[in-house]
This record gives C-alpha cells, sequence and structure tokens, in this order.
C-alpha cells in the first residue's frame, strides 16, 4: 500500500532544502541572537537572511515583518495588537463566519470578556463576501477589517484589495490571515493594501512553530507577547532561530516553485481530481466558489456519505485527506465554513477536503479518485442495505 | 584561539541526542498530530511521550502541562490566564522586583492598560526576600504571586515553597518561573506547592521555540492564544512536534544528569572559577545569595571596570559571557536585578555573569579565570592612565 498524502491544507512536508539549512542552527550555531558575543553573531545574521526571504515573498519591507510561534499566534496578535493600540478609536472589529478559529475564537474571547463587539460578514451559497455588506459594517468606531486571503477548508480567493480599500475610506484598519495562500496564490502587500498580514511556515514546506505578521509601518499597535524586547518589541522571546531559518528558507523556494508555474500545474491536478471524481460518482455537490480560489483545494460533498466515515476508510487504503480544518479534527460539529455558506443538513456531514501538494503527482491523482469512488459506492451501498 | 562558552544561562547548545530525536519529525512524520489519518499519528504518540517527560522532571502529572513557544509565553500567559481567569476576585498581582523581564513588562502593561496592580517585592543587598513584606503585600483583590524559583542573573534560589504556603493562607494563586533552576536544581511541582510554573526548553540543551506551562487542575485559568482547540484549549496552534520532541528527550536527558551528580560537579567548577578569580584579581564585589543559589552562575562585579567592555574584551579572546540576560544585551540600561539590590552606582555597571553548563571543564574555567585577570587588569590600567 502506497501512501497518498492529500491534505497539505493542514500541514506540508519539511523540504529537504529547508532541513538542509536549518540543521546547522542546532548542530553548531545554537547561540542566542540576543547575545553580544560570538555565538549571537551567526544567528542574528541567519534571522536578518530569513526575514528578508519572507519578506520577499509578501513583497514587504523586511522591518514591517516580525517572526511569531506560528499563524495562529500571529492572528491572534492582529486582533491584540489593533484593539488595544486603538483604544481611543473604539472596540469593534469586523470579520467575515469563514475565518480561521484563530480569529473567530480570539474574537469571541474579547467580545465576551472585553467589551469587544464584532460583526461577521455572511456569504452566498459560494461563500463570497458581500462588498456592500462590508461597508455597511463599518462604524464609527470599527478599529479593524479581518478577512482571510483564502480560506483552508474550501480555498476561496476574497476580494481583500477591494476590501481594505472599503475599509481605508473610513479610516479603519485591514488585517488579513494569508496563512493558506501563501505559497499558492501570487500576492503582496502593497497590492492588497492592508496593514496587516499573516502568514506561517509550515503550509509552505517549512517547519513548525513559526510564523510571521506583518505590520504595516506607523500602525499603531500593541504587542502580545511581551518582555525582553526581542524583534524592536513587537514579539518578545528568545529567538527560535532554526525555525526561523528553516522558514526563509521555504519561503525562498517557494517564491521558485511559484515562478516555476506551481498554480498552473496544480490548478490542472486539482481539476483533473475532480473530473475523474465526477466521472465516477453522482450526487455530488462543490463547495465554494468555483473562480476565485486556490489552485490546490477542492471540497466535495457527497449525498449521502458520512465525510469522517470516508476519511476514515481512505485513510485505512493509506490516503490521507480530512473533512475540514485539522485544527478541528475529532470535533462532532459540522464545519463552521459550511454551516456559514447555508448548505442544506444533508451536505453538512458530507464534505470532503483535498489539498494537493508540490510533489502531487497525476498518477495519485488517479489512485485517489477511483478510490474515492469505490468507498463512496460501498458506503452508499452500506447504508442502503441498513 | 579555542572557543568557550560560559554563558549558559542565556541558552544553551543543543545535545546530540535531542537533535537525533527531533529529525525523524522533520525528514518523514511530518504530519500534523490533530490530524485523525496516518499522518497524524505518530506526531501525537510523540507529543504524548514528550509531555511525560517534561512533566516528569517537574513532578506534575502531563496533564497539567501544555506547551508554549518558550518560557517568555509561558510567563506571559501564567499572568494574563490568571488575571482574566479571576475577575471576580480583583486584579492585585504581587511579583518580585528581580524577575524576568517576560513577567516585569506583562505586569506593567496589565497595570498601564487593564487596571491590574501589581506590588514588587523588594530585596536585601544580596537578592533575598522578606517573607514578613509578602505577607503583608497580600490584600483581598490579590489573585497572584509570581516569584521565580532561581534568578537567571545572580542565581539566587527563592523560597518558594514557602511564598506559595503564605500565599494560599490567603486564598491566593501562586506561578513561578521555573525557567532558569530547571536542570539545574531539583524541585518538583508538589514539595513547592506552586499552582503554575513556568519551564523552557532551551536552557536545558533542547531546542529554542519551545517551553511549557504547568497549571495545576482546577486553577481557574483564561487560555491566551486561542483558535483550534490543542491542549484542550490551554495553547492553540498547530503542535510543534519536532520541537516538543527535542524539549521531551532534553528532559528526560537532564533528569539524567541531575541524578549524576551535574549539580555537585557544577559546583565545584563556579567555586573554583570565583577563587581562582579572587586569587589574582582585588576589589571585586560578588552579587547574589552565596548560600542559596544555582550550582552554575556566578555574577562578580569588578571596581572600576566597565563589564560590556570586559565582555567584548573576553569575546576578543573566544570567551563567550555576558553582562546579564542576554534579552536585555545591548540596552544601556543598567540591570534590573542589580539595581533592585541597591548596589552602589560604581558597581552597577562592573557585572559579569558566569554561567557553567553540563560540559564545562576544569581547564575551561582555569583558562577564564586566568583571561578575565588579564583583562581587568588591563582594563584598570587603561582607565588609571586615561
Amino acid at each position: 500500500m502506497t501512501a497518498i498524502y492529500m491534505d497539505h491544507n493542514a500541514t506540508t512536508s519539511v523540504r529537504p532544502e529547508v532541513m538542509k539549512a536549518m540543521w546547522p542552527y542546532y548542530e553548531s550555531e545554537w547561540g542566542n541572537a540576543s547575545s553580544i558575543h560570538w555565538a549571537g553573531r551567526a544567528p542574528a545574521a541567519a534571522i536578518d537572511e530569513a526575514r528578508d526571504a519572507v519578506a520577499a515573498l509578501i513583497g514587504a519591507p523586511a522591518r514591517d515583518l516580525f517572526f511569531t510561534s506560528g499563524g495562529t499566534e500571529a492572528d491572534n496578535t492582529a486582533l491584540h495588537g489593533v484593539l488595544w493600540g486603538n483604544k481611543a478609536k473604539g472596540r469593534h472589529i469586523v470579520t467575515s463566519a469563514l475565518e480561521h478559529k484563530a480569529i473567530l475564537d480570539m474574537a469571541k474571547y474579547l467580545a465576551k470578556e472585553h467589551g469587544c463587539e464584532v460583526t461577521h460578514l455572511g456569504v452566498d451559497e459560494h461563500g463570497r463576501h458581500d462588498l456592500d455588506e462590508l461597508r455597511a459594517a463599518i462604524r464609527d468606531d470599527t478599529v479593524l477589517v479581518s478577512v482571510m486571503l483564502a480560506n483552508n477548508e474550501i480555498g476561496n480567493i476574497n476580494p481583500i484589495a477591494e476590501m481594505a480599500a472599503i475599509a481605508h475610506e473610513r479610516g479603519v484598519l485591514m488585517h488579513t490571515d494569508a496563512v493558506n495562500a501563501l505559497g499558492k496564490h501570487q500576492f503582496d502587500v502593497a497590492s492588497l493594501g492592508v496593514d496587516l498580514l499573516s502568514v506561517s511556515s509550515h503550509k509552505i514546506y517549512g517547519p513548525k512553530g513559526v510564523g510571521a505578521l506583518y505590520v504595516k509601518r506607523r500602525t499603531p499597535f500593541q504587542p502580545m507577547i511581551l518582555g525582553g524586547g526581542q524583534e524592536r518589541g513587537r514579539r518578545c522571546g528568545t529567538y527560535n532561530t532554526a525555525g526561523i531559518v528553516g522558514f526563509g528558507e521555504a519561503a525562498a523556494r517557494a517564491a521558485e516553485d511559484l515562478d516555476a508555474g506551481l498554480i498552473e500545474r496544480m490548478s490542472a491536478l486539482r481539476d483533473r481530481l475532480d473530473k475523474r471524481i465526477r466521472a465516477r460518482v453522482d450526487d455530488v455537490d462543490a463547495n465554494g466558489d468555483l473562480v476565485h480560489r486556490l489552485p490546490n483545494t477542492l471540497s466535495l460533498s457527497f449525498g449521502g456519505v458520512d465525510g469522517e466515515a470516508l476519511v476514515l476508510n481512505l485513510d485505512l487504503r493509506g490516503i490521507a485527506i480530512s473533512t475540514g480544518s485539522a485544527c478541528t479534527s475529532g470535533s462532532l460539529d459540522p464545519s463552521h465554513v459550511l454551516v456559514a455558506l447555508g448548505k442544506d443538513a444533508r451536505w453538512l456531514d458530507a464534505a470532503i477536503r483535498f489539498s494537493l501538494g508540490r510533489g502531487t503527482t497525476e498518477a495519485e491523482v488517479d489512485v485517489v479518485a477511483d478510490a474515492v469512488a469505490e468507498e463512496v459506492g460501498r458506503l452508499r451501498e452500506v447504508a442502503r442495505s441498513a
């Protein structure tokens, strides 16, 4: 049985080049980058270089980017940072019903415990936002609009540049969670016009435990992790040199992949997977926007099939896919994303997310499509005879 | 020129066994530990095992411990978690003037922005706390006492068990930052009687970017990093599997080192260093408590010598030591620890911290002592002829 991994939105493997780049920072250059003696010099220089690489991938000035422990901390920090950095203006935040839990749960906490008010933008049945709804949601006390660049479950790419323009007309800051867009979508902070942007290393073949937050110069901002002054006070704590170096290397390689046509290659494979499954299975519903979407993500619901059962059956065949976000795996609640799409109850538990990677092959796509067809057939058979 | 590293309180090297243990979690078991398919299984099991090892080192039940991105986040989370988890009781925190900036800066922020009140316990000229001062500081609205187990600059070991008993008499929770005590001092959470305790991996020959916070069962607690439900909701974000595994391996090895007499061995080397320096240099002042202290830390001030200049001169000879905490390296302010000790102005900029490691040898100690004597002599000569 060959293992096939088609859950790249949950996490990716670590590229050999990334491991090779990290290794010296465990083996010999393990010094504290803040030390003023010899042990601190190579780590400090390597962190600068990694910062340049990550900044280049998002088109940001390196000094506007600081490293975090991952995408979740970056998202949390963006909300915390803008809310407490703009106390005089107000405590209203506009976000979307489709955001990652790192945004939704932090917003909920700020609302429940700290007098923050949160408006969640709705979406249509394809998960698309209405810009007029955003215009209407912004109030005089709104301090932030936070909408993700690309959704991790259904792959929708949101009109962030248009949203940022609307926010800015009202003097409101704009944050986007670009964790799932990074490396799979061409963008830069200037074209998007955002004030804050979150990214993560482990979604682009880098190590886990490292991410970054872009905060545009002169944005009023209150740091969240405090004490020690690292990252010019914006994110304290001893530098995770090896992790940061790995993120830098992964970012440099991701830029190469994009230049080499990764998006077109993944789109073609994604379409092949979609077509091959649909040729073999009926009663299939596609989730999300089929026009503005990531090249690697395909969310399908199979009528009468429990998504969790399908995931487990495919796992027995060595195929790794998921029902939705890995972060909420094991939860019995239906995906908050599908709920927001207003899907009929019969589809809610029937969704499966296929997320392709840079190494995904046509052969893998074909094996997965055929296995899905077989297992869907089998599960429907069981349901009929029950 | 042989490089000698004697700044182990700033950070330590990564043990070869730790790197070996981590490697598979980059190379092959890079799955998301929250995934329910095959890719998640080995990472999830490895995290459990690492949790057991770290918990064993501090004598805690594994389920009361969750992983963080480091000691700073653990310290921040302890203050945040208790303060916002006990809003009904009050907003007063008691801490010490000698704490790490991760405690002091978070306390200052909570005071400035969130109506928290903070009492800083003073210390005598040796950095010792007065238990009566603690008794007097606790108020009806006090929610937390946070005092570090061992100081990172002067090495003092504080009477945490006695402090916890005093706090508990008044129904107040007790946190201790054990980042610099871990692996250099025998302790366990039960004997200390603490409710929360912070530790970090990179001070015990593990990787940077990972730490842990112990929170005793049923302690009212508000998580800080939110979204995704990892660590049973207490600390969210994709698991940094390799980092966690490295911390686990480092903890297991640290326990072996303690059993094998590391404390006695380091104390003897520390005393040898102290004696050899004093035999060659006059006008030396020792900082801290010479009775209750870490075995590896020696803080000395050399009259008429600028500590920073001494560090730089020794660095030119390949010797890595520091003036105080690496976190505040480069800062022109004198150490807040020495200021709290009420040292005369002539000593404030004259302090040097030597911190020994498990691999420190007698030969290294002798080289460092002789180099210090020479460089102190030279700097005094320069000062006299200026």
